[in-house]
């Protein structure tokens, strides 16, 4: 079984997986303007910051498909400019977003000599598809260098979720473990259910099942005795931003995660796209942390499992120093420490 | 203000705290049969190792005050010996239970030469009441004990509860945070919310704030980025059960702390009592681990939260290693390492 499909065009519209309904139910839905594609961003209906990239282009494209094709291409790239801006409003802090949407309104800007507001409607439809199927390509490289690393391992952790439900592909952390899929492999991967919004047993779970990859969720704290019991060869998570010397911030859990596997002699992996390397950021130490509300942690369940008005501490991500990092898995290849250097040749 | 009293003898009934009901409530409820002390430690309204055997004995002398002062002892004895198997039936693990139920039974046996069963009667209530005091006793000595090795720290660390909320008096892990506040030494408690069920999120974070102690809740994930930008200065624990070599059943994820204190040069301390070493266990690889139903990961707060079917692993416990314990914490005294050598000497 393939990796599941986020999000396609197909039909004249965007099907995507409504997330919101995972994991008890795998519901598909065919979005077809450019505000139905605005609410299921800003609802979660897609996640994951490969994937709201690639929704925005055709967002953005949904938003302009209706604009009469003999609009007067100056008055139609004012409305392009309108809508891409309406949609860079839907999650202000996911960079794909906006990647994508300067993407879109670059094409069409470099497109506009010689063609009429029909043909950029249809080069605006053509580069959302190539966002996505370049998407799906970097996910394919990145699984592909991946399962170099991890063929003969038989168990694997994940944190969180870098998988084929968080990006145009087979995921970046999941990716090695999808083409091993493909080659026959069976891996066994354990998936931290990662509070506080459970991104582990919700989605990673559900798609590694829905794949039929042999997956075990565990809560965050039994990630130290699953690796002391359970055999566990590596650990593999994704990243959301990569500093200039290896130093990668990821969902919160992460760094205590690449302590564990150092005290149990695990190789802990990065799985991350060239496009998450910052080399503006010297170290981890600059990233900046986003601190949440605290009923994430308080009532994440519809319920209320903590006193009224206590105090938490809430950071969606942390830091994991480079010198707990085995190697990062790119598109462009395996890159080892030191990973200053191995980053900028790469970049080069 | 004063750690919360679990459970105590007041007008002729066990007050309880009923901690179903917590932390939304603060609700008190007067138990006055035997049968209601079932239930209520059935239903976990009273829980906490040492609260159950306190519980279990005021439930037997509940069980037996009704019985007529004017019936015969050899009677009176098989009455005692059926409401005590009665009641080691509400929780067949705890072993705090059968303790308790066994020294009420074996005060009544010693003492019935000579008395009536109006005074059997007396004299076990005097027991439960005992049990009770002892308890407290012991949680104090601890407190003081374990306050001495941490009077210079500012922040404290713990996992699950070992407080007021667990025993007859001011828990063990928290007891020395409990001192700190009669002597005026305001420490910041960081409390892991302990999945799957919430403990510290639920309970210790409750009895601290009750206590008007400095608390914040994190999810488990992040103590190790708490550990690295916080300042935690200990991390203090309870314990299950303690081998000969010092090796430390805990609740699950208290080994992966241990590591990551290790790794961040943070003590790591052990809070329990005597009763809770077993010398006839030479390591912590002859303690038998509890795995628990799938249900607390998946669908631990009423929603489910994983998808239908999938496979988990849920111990309820995990063996923390002698060589990652800086110190035991007990009513008899600070033990260090060699453990092997200090816990020996300790039980002569």
């Amino acid at each position: 079984m393939a990796p599941l499909t986020t999000i396609e065009w197909k039909n004249n519209c965007v099907r995507i997986i409504d997330q919101t309904k995972l994991p008890q139910e795998r519901l598909y839905e065919d979005i077809a303007t450019t505000e139905a594609m605005y609410d299921a961003i800003k609802i979660l209906k897609v996640r994951g910051a490969p994937a709201i990239g690639i929704a925005a282009a055709f967002g953005l494209y949904l938003g302009i498909r209706e604009v009469p094709d003999t609009t007067v291409v100056s008055v139609f790239l004012k409305i392009l400019k309108k809508k891409a801006a309406y949609l860079a409003a839907s999650r202000p802090t996911a960079v794909n977003l906006f990647w994508a949407l300067e993407r879109m309104q670059a094409v069409a800007g470099k497109e506009t000599k010689g063609h009429t507001t029909f043909q950029l409607k249809n080069i605006l439809l053509q580069e959302a598809i190539k966002i996505a199927r370049e998407d799906a390509e970097i996910c394919r490289k990145i699984g592909i260098n991946g399962f170099k690393l991890i063929k003969d391992f038989g168990t694997i952790l994940t944190h969180c979720n870098a998988g084929s439900l968080a990006t145009g592909g087979m995921g970046t952390a999941l990716a090695p473990i999808y083409i091993g899929a493909e080659k026959g492999k069976k891996f066994k991967v354990f998936a931290d259910e990662t509070r506080p919004l459970l991104q582990g047993s919700r989605i990673t779970a559900f798609e590694l099942m829905a794949a039929g990859i042999d997956v075990t969720v565990i809560c965050d704290n039994m990630a130290a005795v699953v690796m002391a019991k359970k055999g566990v060869h590596a650990v593999i998570t994704g990243a959301d931003r990569i500093a200039a010397n290896g130093d990668t911030a990821n969902k919160v859990g992460t760094y205590g995660l690449s302590i564990l596997a150092r005290a149990h002699e695990i190789p802990f992996f990065i799985a991350a796209p060239f496009s998450t390397f910052d080399l503006s950021i010297k170290s981890g130490a600059q990233i900046p942390i986003e601190e949440r509300r605290a009923e994430e942690i308080t009532c994440g369940f519809g319920k209320t499992t903590a006193p009224k008005n206590v105090k938490t501490f809430n950071p969606a991500f942390d830091v994991t120093p480079h010198a707990n990092i085995t190697a990062i898995i790119t598109e462009r290849g395996i890159l080892y420490p030191p990973f200053v250097k191995s980053i900028k040749k790469m970049m080069q």
